[in-house]
């Protein structure tokens, strides 16, 4: 009996309007990453299990694909594990390989492994899919893209003011107008947790920060008054919650509070020196935000995060910071990075919704010849082989079928151009040409055709 | 304790200059797929296993990379069945997914599914990767990259005419001279196997032909004497194999040979209806080739093959044919096919052994820009910035290390300039740029510096 065919759950087919879609996301990246200096590496879609397995909390262990090992070497299957409900181990035994699950382990790894071969600071880009067994839902898949730029081996503002340059022209080259480039540094974080009396309890004080958009300011302090921050504490968060003004207004704003604080004065130190860089290019949605206090446990300095418009309900599209010593886990210390992401599934999403691909993305092909039988397509065979080699897209329709059915084809085609060479057309040495958006027709000599004309 | 950093065997880290000469490829083949009128789909790396098992032969279900299902699912491991040593059972219970193992089998899934979203004839290209549990040898990966291309749909002369140019043309624009496009056709093998009077034997038949090159005329008979074929058998086929002259004048002399074989008659048939539209391009190095018999369990009329240059030992680099009926697994009849393939891995390895990589591939940055100190650095941002927005690539080197080590990166990262802005130039408003390729220096005034120049 046939299959019913189908694909595993959260993965999906591109058909080639999707691909054509994603690609254009993807070119206006990867051309950006290629201009701020960033090289493209690849690394296997399998990784070696030791590379990945603990290095993405208990959560990232769970939600990883694991490859079961070839042929024979199933027999060696823990079975006693099995038993004893022990499934790590049960899997370890059956399994060496997993599938990439972020693009920033194995980037530590190839780092490592290739010390020798790459000159330092190296800065490399890296556009490739990664996979989730996480629950399927909007805007989340279990195979999805991520591109990352990052650069290792320097430490220096003109890094974090390029990586927020680099936001700008990809959103400015998506013609994505309200995204929102929110930053902030782990320093300042910290320095409040200090001024809180709390140092210890940054991650509660964050968590709670965090959601400052969702529940409001009182919301958040009874969060915190949970948690056990005193009312003493909480009546010295107020005014930072309240911080307003542009970025140096909120900044000394901050250092007057924080006087105290030397960790909070270096974060605000160095985002100052990163402006500096930033400030002359009029970078738009530029925005510090207190409240961002995503991958406290890896970032070290600044961090990003990209919020769509605000029309658009997502989740960010975009992400980032400095991080110490991510090489260290494979036996390279003191290797500094600064690294970014955007996230090409999202970020599409948020496209289509806003309308903002380009008409031309969508076509894929420029001009659909018919077919009026063979003796006819004997004489255009050369002459679609020389548009051809100067760039035209072309779709020869293979066969006499009914010119009914080939104008269905041509306008489910979407070319914005339809070609006619048939008896009339031979005898006077012509081509007809339709236009397909305002559906004139044009005839030219066969030999007058300039294929530059109709490419899109 | 540091791990070691490794990767699982026979799989690749793609370093920069790897990265930018496998795109270099991948660019020349999709724009001439697209050239041609073929549509980019892209499927899942994960298919269902009900999807791809059987699909491949006993082979292929070995080779194949099954993934572990996820989480709690693991306990419904059948541990009779492994005790009992059925592995593909107790395989199955553990795992429902598996990687893609050719992009064939999931594109006739992806035509059966999305059928009603499609416009027949449906030309698709598709370039991705696929794993294979192989032993690792030279050209022979367990992650290695296709580039496919498959019109499904129509049947005509026209298609079959297409694929020749298309590979024709992706050669010639990669410079790959001396690649042999080779051709032959299921019909006439199955004419010559009748013709031999064992039509029920093309299998061992073909298997012998197909080592004509290795083991000369000899050895095929020597093999098909074993087989069982008779002497007066192989007498008949002498001629055959002593076939000579240009296409034509060999289609012709089998045309007189195998006039009483109706298969053969309608495949030479076939394939002088291909060549009349092919023979007014003049594609080098297409040849006729009996011995060719590749897929014979899918390829069902013509059939390709791309021999790479004599001067290199490698297998074949592309190949393809008609095949009929693939998405009847999947329960639509009656769709015939015809696609071809193109192997990335060795098509790169071919290119550079022969040092056919354009010098401007390795070049990832067209100028770097070093550091003498942040003051400088603030003058020169905005204009980096435009260059940029112009598009060109720019590494700014981020710190202001020694003059010597910054040199040293810029010789390693390869960029044709290196540009200079420290005191003398901040003073009187230049930049001092170096050709790195020739030594000289060249002094620019700020404003006056074209950054398309300097592209390359």
């Amino acid at each position: 009996m046939a299959q019913k065919p189908s694909i595993p759950k959260g993965t999906r087919d591109f058909l080639p309007a999707d691909v054509a879609r994603r690609s254009y996301v993807i070119d206006i990246i990867k051309t950006q990453f290629e201009r701020f200096g960033f090289l493209p590496i690849e690394t296997p879609a399998m990784e070696k299990s030791a590379t990945l397995q603990g290095k993405y909390g208990e959560e990232g262990d769970r939600l990883m694909f694991n490859i079961l090992n070839s042929g024979e070497k199933v027999k060696k299957a823990d079975v006693d594990a099995l038993a004893k409900n022990n499934l790590g181990r049960f899997t370890q035994s059956i399994s060496e390989k997993a599938l990439r699950y972020d693009l920033t382990v194995p980037f530590a790894r190839f780092v490592v492994q290739h010390q020798n071969e790459l000159a330092f600071p190296f800065k490399r880009y890296q556009v490739q899919t990664v996979w989730r067994a996480d629950r399927p839902q909007r805007g989340r898949f279990q195979e999805f893209t991520q591109c990352d730029a990052d650069v290792v081996g320097a430490v220096s503002p003109v890094l974090e003011a390029e990586c927020i340059q680099l936001f700008d022209a990809v959103f400015s080259e998506l013609h994505l107008k309200d995204a929102t480039i929110r930053i902030n540094h782990r320093g300042i974080l910290s320095g409040i947790a200090t001024y809180l009396g709390a140092p210890e309890r940054i991650t509660d004080f964050t968590v709670a920060l965090d959601k400052l958009d969702k529940i409001g300011a009182s919301g958040v302090f009874d969060e915190l008054r949970q948690k056990g921050f005193d009312d003493d504490s909480l009546s010295k968060l107020s005014p930072l919650l309240a911080l307003s003004g542009n970025i140096d207004t909120q900044l000394d704003t901050l250092e007057s509070i924080l006087s105290d604080q030397p960790a909070a004065l270096e974060g605000i130190t160095h985002l100052r020196d990163v402006l500096r860089f930033v400030s002359p290019l009029h970078v738009s949605n530029l925005a510090f935000d207190l409240t961002l206090a995503r991958g406290l446990n890896y970032y070290t300095g600044i961090i990003f995060e990209i919020a769509p418009p605000k029309s658009v309900a997502m989740g960010s599209i975009g992400a980032g910071g400095r991080y110490d010593d991510l090489t260290a886990l494979f036996g390279l210390k003191d290797m500094h990075g600064l690294g970014i992401s955007f996230g090409l599934d999202r970020l599409c999403m948020v496209l289509e919704e806003l309308d903002l691909y380009p008409k031309t993305v969508q076509q894929s092909v420029d001009i659909v010849v018919l077919h009026f039988g063979d003796i006819y397509l004997h004489d255009l065979v050369p002459y679609i082989s020389k548009w051809r080699a100067s760039g035209l897209r072309v779709f020869t329709y293979p066969t006499d079928h009914k010119l009914k059915k080939q104008m269905q084809f041509a306008n489910q085609s979407n070319a914005p151009w339809t070609l006619f060479y048939g008896e009339e057309e031979q005898k006077e040495g012509f081509l007809s040409i339709k236009n397909m958006v305002d559906g004139t027709m044009t005839k030219i000599k066969l030999d007058a055709f300039d294929a530059s004309k109709f490419m899109s």
